[in-house]
């Protein structure tokens, strides 16, 4: 008989350990030139309106109340904010569509709780974030491939092979902006085609837009969410539920994210939450919100102003480093670039090679893939890339790609 | 046809919203006075260490990384003094045998997520810890009853009941010190008592500590955790997993809690962690770690003294304010009074005539049983009553009980 630590690990076995986790251990090393956490750079961090909404905060009457149990949809100032925001990218509503989560990963965690029975089908594109995938798969789905470019698949199709595996089509997942890890974007039609997709199959489309506020150039593209409510009327028909988060504006260390979506979903989310941690800090989202009010706009046009020239400096080198038979998008946005070496070179294999004999370190594509596909792919990011750094890493990294050609050719 | 709103509430009417959180409101009319809600009095918020702390924080050269992404295992400076005060009451360890949760109500969460699966058997108390029961519920166990005290049921007796109901035992619950709601506490007797039973049926034990730093009288009980590594000698062979919080003791609002135990248990709670929300909040952690180092002690030392007082002023006034065939518990510590009416009274209607005819509030009982009994029994939380509020409370409360036993028998 199985001793119990052993027993649990039939559950526990689904939740796989990141290997990004590993590789941000990478950064700690100084002669490392990393592309492989796709994190924010600290040193653009509104540190100083932070110490200032902190102080207030706590120096004030309203002392008691940021560090007291607070309401489980989120602090109510933040969310009629949130409202404001989200009215400005197209999407009317009001403080009742919005529930405060705890990063957007946490609202991944949620939506999967909430739509996924064992065996039930999720969408996703290929690649997709890995953090979606781990999410999810706590809830034990099945995975089939989302492809918002078109593609041969009828909805009747999609369902027949959701039947046939044994559950039903639950969910549809997607980061149309300048996507993790991809880089890539969906167009107007492409946002229509999804939509279209999950009406047929009647289900929830969950839009993960954590990079929509980093547009460098291109023409800016509606939320799918945006799009659903000018078809249906208003968001409380709507399916698409936006995942947002100031993870990627203003610092992620505070945990705090957002659900923007239908009433209906936001009760059962509310509940969700209540249920699994009450709610999250009272302090930082009044922190947050006090932060927001301040400098929003200005702070994010100027990390847009300064990602913008690290993903030029990355492109740049990319395009003076890599041989032929390797290529990369190019994105209009975000933190990343997704790099496709020739076919039979392997990225772990060749991260292995590369912190060893250059000192340069980016995340291997295959986690990316729920069909564990992908083997010939990498994550650049840029988003910690000063010039030096992106001239020198991708000339090493490019060392370390042509040496892998000339080993498998050679 | 259901839409898909519709179609989702199959899994989401799981998820039952508290009656506590409607009850909270009540404490918004300054009028009611109110014996509902369970939580710490923000007038003894260490709020200026705090500031102190936030202050210290984002002005250093550390504010960065209070703001940036860290590990889901939790800061490990905090973590640290955590081992150092797990030690202290009898549980010695390694930071290794420690995570972070956002409070433990999150502990919960990933306990049910890791142990349950559906039909499983979870034993808890009755009655028990509602959060518990929320959290729990999400993954549809079936609850048996755990009677710390001893009783009639055989570890085979459990067995049998969870394998004819389709599932397998799973994990025990309880609160072992000063429980929510009851106010009880567990001789050394019953605590070893209820690791037996554990031990024979081979099921992890769930220990939930929140409250136990607030001890105002009577012999301190070692945690359960604590005989454990006794018998086992030591914590990475014992099956108890301990869940504690900073949330009764320093402050709510930043959501800090633990949870100490063997270390593949916390292997594996880290993965959760991992995949729900990344970690808990960067910058509460390192300042719980800073205002507890500064006034850990001392500052439970005057909210025993505080409480205590409370505890005392409601007891007194109970006595003499309930008419006969009323009985309650007298709690050695934590917020809680537990009150058992005679047969026939409803603590729910009791709740909305106390509410319009005294302005006087509690939580009925029912929701702390997961099996709807109960009826008859209203929690009474003493930690915001100052002494008038104490005596004239509890005498509107004696007149309504008193006037809902006329009523049923005259």
């Amino acid at each position: 008989m199985q001793s119990w630590p052993d027993r649990y690990a039939r559950r526990a076995n689904r939740m796989q350990a990141s290997e990004i986790r590993e590789l941000l251990k990478l950064l700690d090393q100084p002669d490392i030139i990393s592309f492989a956490g796709g994190i924010p750079d600290a040193k653009l961090f509104p540190s100083e309106v932070f110490a200032e909404a902190y102080g207030e905060i706590l120096s004030g009457e309203g002392a008691g109340a940021a560090l007291q149990y607070s309401v489980s949809e989120g602090y109510l100032p933040l969310r009629e904010w949130l409202a404001e925001h989200m009215a400005q990218i197209g999407v009317p509503c009001s403080p009742a569509n919005i529930v405060i989560t705890s990063g957007s990963q946490q609202a991944l965690d949620y939506l999967g709780k909430l739509f996924l029975s064992p065996g039930d089908t999720a969408l996703v594109t290929r690649p997709t974030y890995l953090g979606a995938l781990q999410a999810f798969s706590a809830y034990e789905p099945r995975y089939d491939q989302l492809v918002p470019e078109g593609g041969n698949r009828t909805p009747s199709s999609y369902r027949q092979a959701a039947e046939a595996a044994g559950g039903r089509m639950a969910m549809a997942y997607l980061t149309p902006d300048f996507s993790n890890p991809s880089g890539e974007t969906l167009n107007r039609a492409a946002r229509e085609r999804v939509l279209d997709l999950c009406t047929e199959l009647d289900i929830p489309l969950i839009e993960d837009s954590a990079y929509q506020a980093l547009r460098y150039d291109g023409e800016a593209m509606p939320a799918i969410l945006a799009i659903d409510c000018e078809r249906t009327g208003g968001i409380d028909d709507a399916r698409t539920i936006y995942c947002g988060t100031f993870s990627k504006t203003l610092a992620p260390g505070l945990r705090v994210g957002w659900v923007c979506a239908a009433r209906p979903v936001i009760s059962k989310l509310v509940l969700m939450k209540q249920a699994s941690d009450l709610h999250s800090p009272s302090i930082n989202q009044i922190a947050i919100h006090r932060v927001a009010q301040a400098c929003y706009e200005p702070h994010t046009a100027m990390l847009r102003e300064n990602y913008h020239k690290r993903r030029d400096w990355v492109l740049e080198a990319l395009a003076k480093e890599m041989p032929a038979g390797v290529s990369w998008t190019k994105p209009e946005g975000g933190m990343f670039i997704w790099v496709t070496l020739p076919e039979g070179l392997d990225g772990a294999a060749l991260l292995e090679r590369a912190v060893k004999t250059e000192r340069v370190a980016f995340v291997p594509g295959k986690a990316f893939h729920a069909d564990g596909g992908g083997a010939n792919t990498i994550r650049l990011s840029f988003s910690l890339a000063d010039e030096k750094a992106a001239k020198e890493g991708v000339a090493r990294l490019g060392r370390v790609v042509k040496a892998a050609l000339g080993g498998a050719t050679g």
